[in-house]
């Protein structure tokens, strides 16, 4: 009669946020579990609740949130469903972030700047996360902003089979659109193999002047070549759309665009339409309104990848394996 | 040459957040000291960015910020302003938060709910906020909920000098408007004195439909007094009219209110207008849109308390001997 | 051969403090386990020392401790049964607390006071506590103060059908003895049904002479009733027994109270016999001297809501829905 | 207008426990600051309550309570009190402890014990004590346990000064009372010089028997000397007097003892009455009832040093060059 | 569908530092389960790299690693080890350190000293390591400087068996080779029983000359006996073989050594060799490089000890019981 | 006699750790103070003691440190400064690091890897720094590891000051060693200004065998040109050599290099030797043993640019108006 002994047996359950519940559903098609039926409204004076209908004791909780806007919204929503999990008592709490937030800031480029992508690791820990779960993030040292795991998915494999399959045979260039990028576009060279070139957007800059941008030239091999302009992310569309403009210039053949994020914010989907470029392709770790979803813009689903990587997660499996990602 | 000695100053800086730039001004003005010029704007995805113009190095840094809609935005704004004082060497940063966010959600009312209110200063705390500045808190425990010292300031003095004032002479009587806030009630009729009867308004509930209210009743003495209502904020005013109404029926001379907040979402300033109240005190905690300024509202300016007591916080000095506040 | 895998099962193990180990042992006996054999006891300046009998490795401990008087002694007694837990590589720590310490202070009423409340629920996670399970907290906001689950439990249900069974069919009012607990006696109105009135007792104070009372008045419909005197805790018995004789000059036809937590410091016993109150209903949250079990005192047992709370914390089983209290 | 800049003067404050409010008064006395007002009473139920009556806003606080019985009275209101100054905005708290409790539980002897030396700093630590300052610790490694600075002084010097005084010229011997002691004895052989020899008192155990002591034997050099017992601590005196009668028995010339910390729980005064100890030297890190300042007891004051070391402290002086002590 | 529900099992793996691989190997015969294989290697400038080659997700984690020269590389490689191991989702991660890195730094001897023993455990702390198994801390205070539980195993029982059956039917005594030692050295008179006597070097310093010994002298019964010399540790071999020259001259009929670790630095070898030693008894908590494995020097494995407590840890079983250990 | 108040100074210390002393006497005698004299030493197992000889009570502290081999060794070292200092009670501990310690390893590559830069800055803060101040990091985002402020200062200006004004009027190319350093190189465009192009080393791996280059080839304007290779560190050479050998196939009129830190681990000095690089710019950030320093090696000296910055932080200056450099 010294104590209790009862088998141990673990449970996962799946969270949805309020920004992009048709990923969350869709993840959870792939996993065989739907969301918890959640409440979750706003206050007239936009404070926000969250309760979870079902009990959360003891779960393996995934917390599923796409970054869009308004995106403080749906920032402090995510804290506050951490929070109400780890008092609920739920026992590990990974947020699934497929579009991590504000990782542009993730140093300081002058004195008296924030560092926002720690700060927000910061946030999602203080409010009980334990692990973060996040696809293509803008650098990767992110990663170590937070204090624990982070799976670190890739979403390179997803779109370079859909344009290998569709441009099979035709002379490539990749093309990083500005200097920072160019790290990442030779990871793009190395996994489309036989030599293919690659090029960048070289800005050149007054110095007395700083911060203002001159002049832009194109730096390697990319005349009668499909150029494929790669980035993590389109936000207004401004940078990839100059790109193209240049390649066009240059004599490219033809000019796409592989991108994990989809942020679009306005004027992008003017922008793109209007550039020559003839294909974009992206994934959806965030939402896309109709009006963005315009012909040349190809929609790769990131949910199954994402589905995986949560059920290699739940059973200790190695996510390296599967995915060529982290850990 | 074993070590360089040099004169210790301290040196106060004010910085303002977006949301009300105006009352921290205002108490700019008081305290003789200008917001630090700072740049801050959004991204087109809704992320926000702050960089202040001066060296914020070895400073007693006070951040203003009104917690009006949209609210997540100026929580998000706040936490980033911190961390970048805090990566920029500031000695030590109170969050000024004339109006406490989140501060209904101060318990679990039932399971698997958050306690935003204890998640907001923790999120505050983990940014860097080493104290907090706030004014009439919805409860005085959430001064409990941050790690380090609160001062909490009390708009009664304020409220009520105006108030004593203008009604001196006719019988009041000061009113609840739910049975949550008598004991706040009970603290005005110590102020007011010479034994103002108390009352309360009573909600019965039906106990086979929980939560769903099935008779409201006047508990106490009011016929042919001045009735005060007294609350700590106006949201969208639902239980202040309603307990208006019913003060009207009860044969009330006339009905008045008094509250620190005035939140005045939607349809509040409509329900305020049409009501039976002459009079609504509140002070400037919150910005107000000039539509919602009736002429039934009288708004008193908080910033006066506000710059003495930062005045008496950076010196050092007493804030409980000034204002009857706290500590 | 690269790892060796085994079961894993959960332990349930519990564990009592010497305050009141009656109730412990009672808890123990509707859950089926034995409280563990532990050595404990002060060194002659008072000291203490305390050493578990049998392995705690790897157990879900639940550690019960009634904080009677003398209250820091036990308080002590609990920080060190939970180091000792904490160092013997215990799972999950729960500290159960019928009776929270402390509760009371709860905030600053004035400036330069600690926060007990909130002091005491760091102290617990300091030295190891990942769980509170408390019952009736003198304000739900204390909930807040832990960083962690807190199991909240009511005990309004228990002493409430004892009281409907007993007085059935009489007119009641429920009273609460100072405006502080007039939301609390609300939702015993709700709880009895049948639109039973509201009353409390107002104290008013001069307002050059603060802090003392100069009169107390019944405000609310009392005469000819069973009047219901609801607190969270009966400590010296002043308030309470001061508001019956209110009541008593009111023409109530009769008075009783119902109170969680039976503290009955010396002299509320006494003061108890005097008054006009007939009956008096508590739980045994904490221990009763026999000198204190006067005729009028009925005691009912809080085990069975705690041990059902224990069984569903280990079980991940939802406590919501079996006592309709938090999470 | 950027900022407002002031002088930044530092300023010390001293606050006292109820345990021994002689000793700060004395401490007080020698730096020229009396202990600060303070309002301090406990519950009915043993809950403390603390305030100070002045601001302690940006002090540089010490608190000083001596943990004499109730020890954890003490030890719960030493924790209040310093919650109480990091609330009101104190700059830096030093807590002083001239006795440090739970001392002799610094590990574990066997498994599932606590180590509650280590929990006192880490409960100082969560409450908000940046600092310790204390006297002769039981085992210099509890200094390791604070995660802060420590600042351990010595009593030796204040001991062996009235000692080589009184007893210049004969013949000594150091003896330790048990083989855990023999390093701090042989400390005291170096400060008395001259080759003194060292003696201790083995414990024989029967193996079979763990934890029973079967024979004591003095090992060392006592015959026809003034043998000097050293140790620490005197709790209810029966290793220092069981040690006293073996020496006598093994010829000393006269037995005398020197101890820091007089805890002298019962019987410890009868014991040294009847011992063969001609004089005990002791300091006043304890109070001590007047019954038992017995004649043969020397109670030398300890407040100098420690005020000395306070004002090192504040002054940022070399506590180590002063008193030989640390740091 | 509203979670998924799998079975919990709990995976031990072993990983092994590259101080002494041939230990963990070792200690991985004993429990059935080889070192994980890793990639451990040093950059040109010393900064080391390490990379799991199986997935560590979930798995109850052992690094061993002895701390031999060069300790700070062996340091930093543990703590680079226990960081990939929580990044990459480890569950628990337990260290094992069968010599404790920096011990004797444990205490401020005088000012302005660190106390690396803390320091060490902190590191480990803020890597992740949740716990720590060790073998015979130089002191057993060190247990309470990590936040968590410790298992402190002890080899007195594996030396003394050795040397009782060795020794059997010879008198002998139990010699500490300086003052802070004897509480050690009384445990084996203890474990030896029958009376053994114990005796100690007494150094006595010039009170002018501090830290400076001039003369050493045997104090206790060591004639024409066996003595054994009891040490945790020996370094440089300095203070032992001292010892020993003083038991020789005082008559002991032989001189061994027991010694827990033999860290043996330059010159111990050659001191033992030459000194009148006949037997020096060790384990292999660190590794010996062959020149040190004199003919005269005995080494016991600590593995069979190490790998019984890993695998009670893992089973949740009590190491009390089995090894008269700790916890 | 409420309080002791007194003047408020403030006093920098400087401290050396023992890899590169003549650099932190360097930087003191631009400052106007000498390193604390510091007693420093390993033992014979390879642990380290420091103590400071003078004390260090309320410094502003500033140790210095030239992370070079055998690097964690002085790791370990300076942790131990820095936890003698906070035990030793100094105000604000900042960590001079000219050169970041494995700042490298600042993300996994793959999974199971540690984030070894990240895990650095944690051990820091525990051990008790407040502040870094560092220069040239590899990658900014670490400056986002370290929860605190980081001065970070570019030795751009220094080595581009040098390199304009020996090779005026001559046409140059900025070139990045490989795809991860263009952004850094395009920085170095435009300080030099007037369009000069920017070129990089494209390496090419194949699909099927990762992690093996099988080409590298120049992308940009090279011809003709005085060609600047630029990167934050020189390890063995292996990248920066080969790059050189590519731009002399290419055609480049004369190749020099820039880099902050000179690690020059054997056999970069033969290699750079052997290179057709004419002149190799660096700092003096590590130390560089005497055959290290060949004809074609220029070292300017970074002492100026962090005596200047630790000034400006002690004096609560603006480092960014000064240096261009961070906050």
């Amino acid at each position: 009669m010294g104590s209790i002994v009862a088998e141990n047996r673990k449970s996962m359950m799946l969270f949805s946020g309020r920004a992009f519940p048709e990923l969350a559903e869709e993840i959870g098609r792939h996993l065989g579990v739907a969301p918890t039926p959640t409440d979750a409204y706003g206050f007239a004076n936009g404070e926000l609740f969250v309760r979870y209908k079902e009990s959360v004791r003891g779960s393996d909780a995934f917390v599923v949130q796409s970054m869009s806007a308004p995106i403080n919204r749906w920032m402090m929503e995510t804290l506050i469903m951490v929070d109400a999990l780890k008092r609920g008592s739920a026992k590990r709490i990974t947020v699934v972030l497929p579009f991590y937030p504000y990782a542009r800031q993730d140093k300081k480029h002058r004195g008296r700047e924030p560092i926002s992508a720690r700060l927000v690791a910061d946030l999602l820990k203080t409010a009980g996360a334990n692990r973060i779960l996040t696809v293509d993030l803008h650098t990767a040292q992110i990663q170590g902003f937070f204090d624990g795991p982070v799976d670190h998915l890739f979403a390179m494999d997803l779109l370079a089979d859909y344009i290998e399959k569709k441009y099979a045979g035709r002379p490539m260039a990749v093309v990083a659109p500005d200097s920072g990028r160019v790290r990442v576009a030779e990871r793009w060279t190395d996994r489309l193999g036989g030599y293919t070139p690659l090029a960048f957007i070289h800005k050149t800059r007054d110095p007395l002047k700083p911060n203002q941008v001159v002049a832009n030239r194109v730096v390697g091999d990319i005349k009668d070549r499909v150029c494929l302009l790669v980035d993590d992310m389109i936000d207004t569309g401004g940078t990839i759309c100059s790109a193209a403009d240049l390649l066009a210039e240059g004599g490219a053949a033809e000019i796409i665009v592989a991108a994990t994020h989809p942020i679009l914010s306005d004027p992008a989907t003017e922008r793109l339409q209007k550039s020559p470029i003839s294909e974009v392709v992206v994934t959806n770790t965030l939402p896309l309104e109709d009006y963005k979803k315009i012909d040349k813009m190809t929609v790769l689903s990131i949910a199954p990848l994402v589905a995986r990587a949560i059920r290699e997660v739940f059973d200790d499996g190695s996510v390296t394996t599967l995915f060529g990602g982290l850990s």
